[in-house]
């Protein structure tokens, strides 16, 4: 019943329609989800789709500024955006309607999200967002829960397996501002380290100092968490890196404590992708081919508060998920009452005209003698 | 707060964010209406929030254009609107990409919509909203169907006690129609109807025939769906308004058959706000004064093909439902697993640092020799 090759000239790129069984699945997911992170405590908020652009690319919405569909409100004549991340509009709610609760914070939202652009690996302009918020607290055990909380919801929904990714996105900052590296210094390095190589950095650190002469034994410990902590623990960093790596050690303990059989692994010089994270940062990978499932990390939110958060997206879940079980579609001939069927788990379709047969309504079961029976399958 | 200095937490006009608990119990209520409608075999499709103002605007589109945003595509360079309806989006689908699936096809859709302006009685600019469609099938059981489902919808949710409010929004037009009323007459008529006059319209119909004279006894015979069907039954009207009186009988003789309490009324020459029905039309009042839950109707879908569906109100629908039991909340202490107590029903919620007190965490219950018992409200 899918088709997966939308008509071009029916639909804007990057926008589809999500069909049947996917829709409803993507919805059962989203809302198993959410039901996780309510039973952590986390409370759902809604914000509107829209809201004035002031307000939507303050703070952490300026990393999405450019991919925010700009509006004009007829009834303000102010620049309204469509939201391109639910982040911003969580940390505006805390900070102002649930400004006098006491902290930490946990909330938790779902819906839409709209992009300008799409990319050639992700080209969807619409984008299902799933996510929690722990905004107002501090500790290592404050990341390791949102980690937990998303790890635990992916269960939730059939996908397990996953592997947890941890980078520390001010690492490299730290290292390059301790040693003075600015630039071109600065930019030959950061994209030697983008583009991982190793050589390059290696070259480029020579002579430079102890602060960037750590970089190449940096790289090198990327991999299974244990081993790039012992590297990081092994490196003699300056203090400010030494901070970092200390407090990256807490949190993966304390999700090692939690979740003694999650797969983690650590890059302790990657910063792609991160653009407001203060602290470690998380990618969620599916098993297989199935990419990234979540991000999220450690930020600042309004007034200054510390925040940490995760996203899920329940488009890439959907892929990454096992196929939801069809749901039997029972004929229901004129005059039969459906309800005791439809407690059953059977969807009752009902013949409404002469021509509704079991086939033309698609359905897979029957009555006989009033009971529902499989209709064979035509060859 | 002043004009230079505007306030963060200030949304645009109409838009507003649904906090704790109001967001969990709408989405809640969102899915539990949905659940109704898969049992009855209409199958959940997702239509994309923005898409090319061409396509949304066609058809049934056409009666919410001036309410649709609308931007440009930077992809595309074409005009994309922001949807402020489903049923337009749903009807593409159907005659498109489900166009070779056999008739009569049953979907449903739940998502957000958005309108340029509010008006004093209904100021939202977003609007949720769940609905079902029937596509491909004329029987008045068909009407009767939605109708039903809906009314279901709503039960499940816990809103009992609506009533059907039935129109006939073609009546008025056939019988101006058949009498040849145009230009300043037509006016008048369809202003002193609309206006409930009835001295008015007994005035303007004298002497203008046996088309408009049934006119007066229509308006008084608006009420409780069999007396209106009888006054309609007794009324000596033209052929084609006599064939509009003959399927409202059956639709809701049908209606009868299937939901013998359900509080009905007819409403013969009510026309307002069913801007594109071809047929019967239906709005779902709750109890007291909770208002219009939902609205449908039968329409013309793309291709010509017959429709009929109706548009639920979640918005309203949480105002009229009984309001959800608050989940108990359990403090956590650091290093206690919570995964029995989540099983349990309860919201666990962990202490991350010294200061997360029980009262921080606004928990309502503690435990006490690994039991969860209820904290004390203070004085």
């Amino acid at each position: 019943m899918t088709d997966d090759l939308p008509n071009p000239a029916l639909l804007p790129a990057g926008l589809a329609d999500l069909l049947p069984p996917e829709a409803e699945r993507e919805a059962a997911l989203v809302e198993a989800m959410m039901a996780v992170f309510a039973s952590h405590g986390y409370e759902r908020v809604k914000p509107p789709l829209l809201e004035f652009e002031d307000s939507l690319l303050a703070g952490s919405g300026a990393a999405v500024a450019e991919q925010t569909f700009r509006l004009m409100d007829p009834v303000s004549q102010r620049m309204m955006g469509l939201r391109a991340d639910t982040t911003p509009q969580v940390a505006r709610i805390a900070a102002t309607r649930l400004g006098a609760l006491p902290r930490p914070l946990r909330l938790c939202y779902a819906g839409q999200v709209l992009r300008v652009r799409g990319t050639q690996l992700a080209p969807s302009r619409q984008l299902p967002q799933a996510g929690v918020e722990l905004i107002g607290g501090a500790a290592p055990e404050a990341d390791a829960e949102v980690a937990i909380v998303a790890v635990e919801a992916l269960a939730a929904v059939g996908v397990s397996a996953v592997s947890l990714d941890v980078t520390l996105p001010t690492m490299v900052p730290a290292l390059l501002d301790v040693a003075g590296a600015e630039g071109a210094l600065r930019h030959r390095l950061a994209r030697a380290l983008d583009r991982k190589d190793s050589a390059a950095v290696a070259a480029l650190v020579q002579g430079q100092g102890p602060a960037l002469a750590v970089l190449p034994a940096l790289m090198a410990a990327a991999g299974p968490a244990d081993g790039a902590l012992a590297a990081l623990d092994a490196a003699e960093l300056p203090p400010a890196a030494e901070a970092i790596a200390v407090n990256a050690a807490s949190v993966l303990g304390a999700i090692r404590a939690r979740a003694p059989g999650l797969r983690i692994t650590l890059d302790p010089v990657e910063f792609r992708g991160f653009r407001y994270h203060t602290g470690v940062a998380f990618t969620l990978y599916g098993p297989g081919m199935a990419g990234e499932l979540a991000r999220g990390g450690r930020y600042v939110s309004q007034n200054d508060e510390p925040a940490t958060g995760m996203t899920l997206y329940p488009d890439a879940v959907l892929r990454a998920a096992p196929p939801a079980t069809p749901r039997p579609r029972l004929f229901l001939p004129p005059g039969v009452d459906g309800a005791r069927f439809r407690a059953e788990g059977y969807a009752t379709v009902a013949a409404l005209a002469p021509g509704d047969t079991p086939q033309r309504l698609r359905c897979t079961h029957e009555l006989r003698d009033g009971r529902p029976v499989p209709i064979p399958a035509k060859d």
